[in-house]
């Protein structure tokens, strides 16, 4: 038979990270272009040990089905954890990944061609999940310091049905990028402004290995209209698929609703193991270490940067995440550098995935440090160099 | 400030099931309301052990990221085990429960307004999901052994835009009817004429502890309509959220993509676990032993029901599933029975639940007979047949 879809999936396509990441498994194959965590930063061992501790005691309750708001005592040490986060009308929903706060944000707030606005670039895994439901993007030119303030005030004010700003405050994905305390206050207050909310996504704040922590945006809400995305993805694991929302109790409400018919529960064994994990003696340790794993192979991939690429290419040293951001001189076509980057078997992903236009003019990539191994990482700047010299 | 929501999800209201089971933690209910396997199903020890060799042998396979369609191994897995259905062009992914295929079967076929055809009653959990894209619900009262294919008919004929057609072909939840095999015939049959797909959800298939397997319509489908729902949540745990589609390839192209924008893929490890304990050898065991369990419990449930219900209360016996549907006489209001019966400590499903459209009348209840004890079995029972004999 002839398959008709959705319009609202008709023109999604797979994520162009996705894509690229198939020719990882390309024997040889160097990826810059993944968002994994280094398998050294994986507390395996003690997850191993928490788990065997849980079938001991009470595996009916690891194996059962669970209520759909998540289990209670990881919700609590969540709550305990980032008590700063919460404002008295807020509940927290746990989720399968901080991915499925930005689908039932969605979702729950946005009917077809309502307006939401992000930060661009900004991560392809959010923007597909809004064009998911048909809503109309609008990106906000990042600066330095986070988004243009008054691009953003244009923005509100131009367009009708604008339902939420979508933000990553914290060490950007893809542009490293830390909002700063200033355009927090700016956002926060334009949001008030021309009433609308924001979602706050925060997967990497935690791994934020040098310089001071600046208050999250959620922790300013005084009127509450923030939704607040948290993971345990990067400091955990990514494969349990555990993450968080934060929000006002009748968003939270309307959220557990749509979880409901999504997947019931996020599995329960993995939110015990992440529960026991996350209130043991070990995790202040644990996130300490894998800072300093993050610190160090960050600290290796700038240096050859800046021995291989710079200055002709240029990026920002970033203090948390995974990613840094690189912006190829303007004679040089980015796509073109990243297919002869593949050719060369290193894998690097063209900066124009993270738009809201994908056609729009971009000469940046975005190069992960975390998943290559030292080695890999010493090998593969040296061939991005031979290759940058050959423009 | 004030908060409002897209219209998809303005109506939807969590599952009155949910709200019932809210009592079940009231002490000394006894709950015939839920659906979750019984405790002493579980493989508990084999999942212990299967999981301590994951964690001693491959870690971080177990922890890292791992792609949408689902962990290879597992997939092959289910292709062999249910070869049967697999047409030349079908695929499988592995969803996290089948309730996640109903939700990626939706969003991927239906604009709102669209219509779905499905059993009446039929499963809440799946009506919801329906809902939640605001689609157009057509029910087909169900027979002894499936839709009216007359009322299906009729139904194809006069909705423009039917999407697809969803059953659950065995012990289907709530009624616990098995479709024959001439009417899964005749419903293939009518969705070829009429050219619309079928989702067929198989939750209770595994459990069939009498009679002979009647051949599900996806393995009929020789012209490629038929979306398939599989599920490891009965016959091994709810509680992992490991469940799968079967369907066309450009079906579960799209069900990928729409899958990636909500949770990324199923927690690796969960299934891991499954895939290990699925091809291992004491899977076969297993199945058996459970099919036993549930015999047992089904068998004493419905013994008591002739003791204390019957024959005012008419029910269907059943072959397989947790459910026993059980008819109110006509003069008792079926509402008034529930709520008296939770007054007294035994909560029980209203039928009325299951409905396209909950306020037509019915008078149905659905008991569960999987998760109470014995002992809770033989006193809620009496506790029924004490209220009914005061009617």
């Amino acid at each position: 038979m002839n398959y008709s879809f959705a319009n609202r999936v008709n023109t999604l396509q797979p994520s162009v990270i996705r894509e690229i990441l198939k020719y990882s498994s390309v024997p040889g194959m160097i990826s810059f272009a993944a968002g994994n965590p280094a398998p050294e930063a994986f507390p395996a061992d003690e997850i191993a040990a928490i788990s065997a501790k849980i079938y001991a005691e009470r595996p009916i309750d690891a194996l059962q089905y669970s209520v759909t708001e998540g289990y209670n005592p990881l919700r609590e040490a969540i709550r305990e954890r980032y008590s700063f986060l919460f404002g008295e009308n807020d509940q927290v929903i746990i989720t399968s990944g901080a991915q499925q706060v930005m689908e039932l944000t969605t979702k729950s707030l946005c009917n077809e061609g309502d307006v939401i606005i992000c930060e661009a670039p900004t991560f392809i895994g959010s923007l597909n999940a809004f064009r998911s439901y048909n809503t109309k993007l609008v990106g906000i030119p990042m600066e330095n310091d986070g988004m243009d303030l008054n691009a953003l005030e244009d923005a509100l004010k131009n367009n009708a049905n604008v339902r939420f700003i979508y933000c990553i405050p914290n060490f950007q994905n893809p542009s490293g990028i830390v909002t700063s305390l200033e355009k927090r206050i700016g956002i926060y207050a334009l949001a008030k402004k021309y009433d609308v909310m924001i979602l706050e996504d925060n997967p990497y704040g935690d791994t934020r290995w040098e310089g001071e922590e600046i208050p999250s945006i959620k922790s300013m809400d005084t009127d509450c209209r923030v939704i607040y995305a948290g993971t345990f993805s990067k400091v955990v694991s990514p494969g349990m698929r555990v993450g968080y929302g934060i929000a006002p109790a009748p968003v939270i409400a309307k959220m557990t609703v749509c979880k409901q018919v999504s997947d019931v529960h996020t599995g329960i064994y993995n939110q015990m193991i992440v529960h026991q994990f996350m209130t043991g003696d070990t995790y202040d340790a644990h996130l300490a270490h894998i800072k300093e794993v993050y610190r160090k192979k960050s600290s290796l991939m700038t240096s050859l940067i800046d021995i291989e690429l710079a200055p002709r290419i240029s990026y920002i040293k970033p203090s948390g995440g995974l990613f840094i951001w690189c912006t190829l001189p303007e004679q040089i076509d980015m796509l073109s550098f990243c297919k002869e980057a593949v050719n060369r078997k290193v894998a690097v992903v063209p900066g124009s995935a993270f738009l809201v236009n994908e056609s729009d003019p971009c000469s940046c990539i975005r190069l992960n440090f975390s998943t290559p191994t030292d080695e890999q990482i010493e090998q593969g700047m040296k061939v991005l160099g031979e290759l940058l010299s050959e423009y």
